[in-house]
């Protein structure tokens, strides 16, 4: 999917809602345990239920790498489903990956050519050879680590490097690899001034934004920091979305807070003159 | 493993020799692709003829991640048949995983609980609240990356953060998180004087080095740099060792060749006073 597309559906969906599909057999109702595959079971009601609210899904990989061999084929039908039923959504496979050249090769064939995902987080701290692997593949897109919505942000993110923080110097060699129709950043919600400061950086690139709900970050703050002219956020829910219940109405519960999302979203791209 | 037992094993083996296994499918002989699993019959072919020479193993998840569920499969299998018929091997998943807190504990309890390897390679990149989730395991281990074998090590790792350089920070803060008996460090053979340099920073920690062979490393100044009162060095070889020979003698050479650096190994803990 590239950049128009994906603005396009933020426009028809009056959305700029990613769902992260985190999802935890601890946490997931009962009575899907009985069933072959509960990870995908869930997802597959999840999406269901939430895919007309939201542009893109976020599958963490570590939430299906737990299960080993069985999980990584949960997480392919979950991309499968997706693909068939909602071609129009952008998947992002939440995966932190990164490494040198002939092997990040090896990963941008695993998320790009295999499990045919659109986009896939990558850590920077490796340099340009470690990602320069990953922007070979047409419409494919790399979301690098910038500013993340963790505590532990504050441990490396935020030292000085002449000039800049380390989290600004990442962003600018990075748009030296690569342009806004290949590359987006991760920009943690919570951490409102900073993406004021990014944006303004960085004017023309989205920003996969988490941290919004469990983790404390306010969409308003969001918005009114990161929007840009062509709307340049991707707003990342996972628990506040897909635990919103654990009884047999949880699909229902989820939709009806992606739902809340979407409106103040549209409310968001309204004021914005974006729709 | 704890760090007494490591040692215990390069004293035993005269050999601190880790293998990498990146195995291939376009580079493994072709006979091998007739069977079920070629990808786990390569390795365990592997593993017979050089296990006599090697302290450790190291599979990089991506190698095994490109062929998918199948894929994860073969890594489970790879390191069950350590685990059944060398066990006193120890084995790192070379992951580089690195998430915020949640996410980090799922990963950690799928490479030490369920794919049940003794250490996993982690990105500095989030900060502590991202590495520590992987602490909390009895006799396993986190190999923080430091400085990376690979050009774009140049990138980041070197920036100037106050007095000291941006990898030098991340070794002095992860030494607060953790002591040498839980905690090695990724520091690349392609920079023998940092190593030198880090080895006095840190005289009790464990590095594992990559980047011998393939890479342009050597191991001679690796160890005259990098050895410490317990050898202190886990040297890696990847191709130089598993792709040796593209034919039916593969595994074979694969031995020479791991036998050839063992011997240098040997060498080099005599003239230290290490065995």
């Amino acid at each position: 999917m590239n950049k128009q597309q994906l603005i396009e559906q933020i426009q028809k969906k009056q959305s700029f809602l990613c769902i992260g599909l985190d999802t935890d057999i601890d946490k997931i109702p009962q009575n899907l345990l009985a069933t072959d595959d509960p990870v995908f079971e869930f997802n597959k009601q999840i999406i269901n239920h939430t895919a007309q609210y939201a542009v893109a899904y976020k599958p963490n990989t570590a939430f299906y790498e737990v299960y080993g061999a069985k999980g990584w084929q949960s997480l392919e039908r979950t991309v499968q489903y997706l693909r068939n039923n909602h071609p129009d959504i952008f998947i992002i496979a939440d995966a932190k990956r990164g490494d040198i050249g002939n092997t990040s090769a090896n990963y941008a064939k695993a998320f790009f050519n295999s499990l045919k995902v659109d986009a896939l987080t990558v850590a920077p701290y490796m340099g340009k050879d470690s990602v320069s692997p990953f922007l070979n593949f047409d419409g494919k897109w790399v979301i690098l680590l910038a500013l993340t919505s963790n505590a532990g942000s504050k441990d490396f993110q935020y030292l000085n490097v002449g000039e800049r923080l380390l989290h600004q110097q990442v962003l600018q060699k990075a748009t030296e690899w690569a342009s806004s129709e290949q590359m987006m950043f991760v920009v943690g919600a919570t951490h409102p001034e900073e993406l004021g400061d990014i944006r303004k950086q960085l004017p023309d690139y989205f920003f996969l934004v988490p941290g919004v709900g469990a983790q404390g970050g306010d969409l308003q703050a969001v918005a009114k920091n990161g929007i840009n002219k062509e709307c340049g956020l991707l707003v990342n829910s996972s628990r506040g979305i897909i635990y919103a219940s654990n009884g047999s109405d949880f699909a229902v519960k989820a939709g009806e807070e992606a739902h809340k999302l979407q409106s103040q979203m549209a409310a968001i791209l309204k004021e914005n003159g974006l729709i």
